[in-house]
């Protein structure tokens, strides 16, 4: 379906993306209907050289002298990162954490429905946050058995992760946001996330060192 | 401080560190005293001769046939990261995703102190949240101007976060971790992280329709 593709695209490119299409829906916002290269990277901070390389990748974007169409160059990238569809998740988890990803409700807006969540504290099970319900974690397998779900999210403790995701993988989900402090594997064929909060508190810290040096 | 380094390192490399460190965790934590770049790379993902390159970068780790050994680079990896000494932290915002970070106990383990929250709700305020105090959002500056913070966490809804970006700025944070859906830009010398939750779940997306054909 993503037609238009230059071989295998890199992970780094790919994780630029939402990058640029957060810009460029500001700038629509903004009634900017064009951009250059050069603009977009005052704004990013990418150099336009590599702007121009990464949006180079799936099929030419831009013309030379003329920029790239906003509109177009958003809903393209947005098609590449398969935000034109719908998915229908699951949250495993419902904490702090699992409560603030479905409390947060632009995630509907960009056609991630959180259907489900479940958790094993007898206090959370029967409630529902943010319209969603919370069920027993004894009865995902059902769920999962009853309910095509896509995306299964991981909110859990680091010690039951590993057995989440066997049953979210059994139970189908073509795809795993892990949020738990471990990094989780999947098996073939069945992308996974590892999402780790710190990562970017110990890339800030290197930073400060370096901007503040003793 | 950080002696040895060659030139400025990339920040991909950096933002693979973190990964490397867990890593040699769990091998300290299961007794491996020497690891090969070979099987780092079975371990982590990352070509061995990424792994070489990337460590190289801090001076020579390692010995031609001999591996590296665990626990130095461990250490070395942490003393890059300023993983080796102890911060000062506020969260502003102490709703769901502020709650998360807060009851996140192992930030205290790696030396990150989170030592009050701020919000503007009155039903939070006074409150404590895993032992950490709850002021009004009225208090902040005077907060910051009579304790020495070194990290501001941003977790208020992206309309705040400007002002809050910038009263942060203005009580002397040497370094900004922003959790509002915005990308903000502190001043120079103050580094700063905008973590998009969204944009692993957009590449998780990209993987998933690449993975399952339609």
């Amino acid at each position: 379906m993503a037609g238009k593709e230059k071989g295998k695209i890199s992970d780094a490119v790919i994780r630029r993306l939402p990058r640029y299409r957060r810009c460029l829906d500001g700038l629509m916002k903004a009634g900017v209907e064009r951009i250059s290269s050069g603009e977009l990277s005052a704004m990013i901070g990418y150099t336009a050289s590599q702007i121009r390389q990464d949006l180079n990748n799936f099929g030419g974007f831009g013309q030379q002298g003329y920029g790239y169409n906003v509109k177009s160059l958003y809903e393209r990238i947005g098609e590449i990162l398969g935000l034109d569809r719908e998915y229908k998740m699951v949250i495993v988890g419902a904490g702090n954490l699992g409560s603030a990803l479905v409390n947060y409700a632009k995630y509907q807006k960009w056609g991630f429905y959180i259907v489900a969540m479940f958790d094993v504290l007898p206090e959370l099970i029967g409630t529902s946050i943010n319209d969603t319900p919370v069920y027993s974690y004894t009865q995902l397998d059902q769920y999962l058995q009853e309910n095509k779900i896509d995306i299964g999210v991981i909110c859990t403790g680091k010690g039951a992760a590993p057995e989440v995701m066997d049953k979210l993988v059994a139970g189908g989900v073509k795809g795993i946001w892990n949020f738990a402090a471990t990094d989780l594997s999947a098996p073939e064929g069945i992308p996974l996330e590892n999402v780790h909060l710190s990562d970017s508190l110990n890339a800030l810290t290197y930073y400060m060192l370096r901007s503040n040096p003793e």
